[in-house]
């Protein structure tokens, strides 16, 4: 196993999955939604495991959420999962209901599961009905005997272009831990959960509410602090599943390697996170940003999303250009009460603007910083303790390529 | 005079302008701060104005709102503005703050004035000091004697592709009253004013208060109901100047014609807040989004906002591509409970969505619809009363291209 040593005696597995943890089978297959790609997902644990998860905030919530909603909520584990990407069966009425308990209902079928046991998920285009012959053969040709992690990876996909896995091992009570994941992203991607799938699976033997718990907490720092257009999907979901076979003493708030724990969940979910902004609809370069001196995390995650969602600050940047009077401006329309005369802004180590005042910095070392594919965008708002993080990416031309005209 | 007749007596004049009104006088020149494009604008009235005005709810508010919101504020009345173009005069400090009550001092003393007499604007590159000696020797040429409602027009705008100016008549006590107006707009146009500069005269005689609260309600359903790229600039403001030379006996809420000068008003300012959505930058269509069948007029308000500000419709728009799933989704994220079920969404007269799921409707004729340049988005969200208007544009290759290299 290729290792990558981090901090906190976490260590990320080189090609690690979602299938790096014990116990866990996944693969995909193609079933005849979207033309040539891939567009069927499956995901099963050998043992049954405690799940969580987090649903979009939209209105219009898709239908396969709610199956899902209903397979964890009745006793909080789950077994397996079946995602389908090309069409998303968001505001498809009673039939969309219907066709996503038809799926949980085959995939419990084909692996003598409970129908509760089974969580659900689909994205791609709205108000279209699934095309439910191909996902019926597709699920009766899955075969759970031939995981393959790229496979589900890839299957999960819509205009993204690159897969999006990751895993990282720790030791809790001497034994080893591994937690993997697996996400999609791309376009409609706002905080407050957007087009973006992220599955994640652990064999840490860990307590259902301590689950819950971090991962509404987690996810308000990574996926919520993510955005590429502003736009909240109906389909979003983030689900964990813990199957326990590590063998360690049950986890919760009180484990003394607790601490330890959550943080790997936290490395897991900010990697696939900042995947999703660096994979964006179009995106050249990931976007960093990072506030400091706010009030309260809240305010700073505020201005933090302020700053990441500005299509003027997006363009900016794909422009390469030190256009740091659009960061002052979103920072100053973000709703937080800030005092100008103590706003600092640095375009990574290039101060531009000191208590609210351009400075004189080099043009061309900040285009040629600019021209990077990472960017950190460092902003002080004033002399509170309070920080936040968020990422995003520039606004392309093929950003609007893309969007000009995906339905037709 | 070239007239067309509209509802409620009320006529516009055709090429009707800022200097429609009695009294009014204004102005353009080149000082030098734009290579070739005119950069300086003065407006005055022969007899003093009462004046209201609306500012940017950005916190970092640039210099010249500061010095105008002093003058006002000093006795609610004007009667003279300057403004120029190319720099904003936004986050420069203490020299940004001198160089602003510059401006309005070498003006007032120009036309003999008071400073408090004089009101002062900025629009352009921000964080850039204002190159005073142009400015001095620009204000030192103007001839107020030759007015040309054109060049004020022209030497407002930054990015924008055409003038913005309107005028219109109708009669209050049997005296002939006009209302002209004049803006800029283009990008960083966001609800709560944006880089939007509007400036409104009229000869009515009106007292103090009633035109204030006019125009802070009028702002909300024009002004605040545009955008272009979400992003409230540091500049914005209204402002509206009223001489009293038409001789009508003074205009208040209790004034039997009272109604149709508000409506006067509002249709001025809406006529130039539509003509700001559509020349923002790279546009090529103007969309009005109606809402019907909130519960209150916010709500009405926030739903629009929400449809006309996704970068996801605009592009679909942009491609003419009817893709009713990214309206649904902007509806349902809006932060506004709807009941999904209840919703209908129509493209002109062309239905798309009827109870919260699709209807059949001809591919084509939608296509045809959308490829005008003026779209129509209609929204009803269940069975309350309350409606609203937003206007906005299409977001196109342009837009990317005017952004990502406007500064350098």
């Amino acid at each position: 196993m290729n290792v990558t040593t981090k901090s906190q005696g976490m260590t990320e597995i080189k090609n690690g999955s979602i299938i790096s943890p014990h116990g866990f089978h996944a693969g995909g297959l193609h079933c005849g939604i979207r033309k040539t790609k891939l567009d069927l997902a499956w995901l099963y644990t050998e043992k049954e495991a405690v799940a969580a998860a987090v649903y979009t905030t939209n209105s219009f919530k898709a239908a396969p959420l709610n199956v899902t909603k209903e397979s964890i909520e009745s006793n909080q584990t789950l077994s397996a999962l079946i995602c389908n990407s090309g069409v998303a069966n968001a505001c498809t009425g009673k039939q969309g209901e219907v066709d996503a308990l038809e799926m949980r209902h085959l995939t419990a079928a084909k692996l003598g599961l409970a129908e509760k046991d089974v969580a659900v998920a689909s994205t791609g285009l709205i108000g279209t009905l699934l095309p439910m012959d191909k996902i019926r053969s597709g699920i009766d040709e899955i075969d759970f005997n031939k995981p393959s992690a790229a496979s589900f990876e890839s299957a999960i996909l819509t205009t993204d272009t690159v897969r999006k896995g990751v895993a990282v091992t720790l030791e809790i009570d001497g034994k080893t831990v591994t937690i993997g994941g697996a996400a999609k992203g791309s376009g409609m991607i706002n905080p407050n959960m957007a087009t973006m799938l992220s599955f994640i699976t652990t064999d840490a033997h860990i307590e259902k509410g301590a689950l819950t718990n971090a991962l509404k907490s987690i996810t308000n720092q990574s996926y919520n602090m993510i955005t590429v257009d502003g736009d909240t999907s109906t389909n979003d979901m983030v689900c964990v599943m813990a199957n326990g076979l590590a063998g360690n003493d049950q986890l919760d708030e009180n484990h003394p390697e607790w601490h330890q724990f959550y943080e790997a969940l936290f490395f897991v979910s900010q990697s696939l996170a900042k995947s999703i902004a660096r994979d964006g609809e179009g995106a050249t370069k990931l976007i960093e940003v990072q506030v400091e001196g706010a009030h309260t995390e809240e305010e700073a995650q505020q201005i933090a999303k302020s700053i990441i969602g500005s299509n003027l600050v997006k363009t900016a940047i794909h422009g390469s250009d030190a256009n740091w009077g659009r960061i002052i401006t979103a920072i100053g329309y973000s709703g937080i009460e800030i005092d100008p005369n103590a706003v600092d802004v640095a375009l990574g180590d290039i101060d531009v603007v000191k208590q609210g005042v351009p400075v004189d910095f080099d043009e061309i070392e900040a285009k040629r910083y600019l021209e990077q594919d990472e960017i950190v965008i460092y902003a002080s708002v004033g002399k509170g303790t309070a920080s936040s993080k968020g990422w995003g990416c520039d606004l392309s031309y093929d950003y609007v390529q893309i969007n000009a005209s995906y339905r037709t």
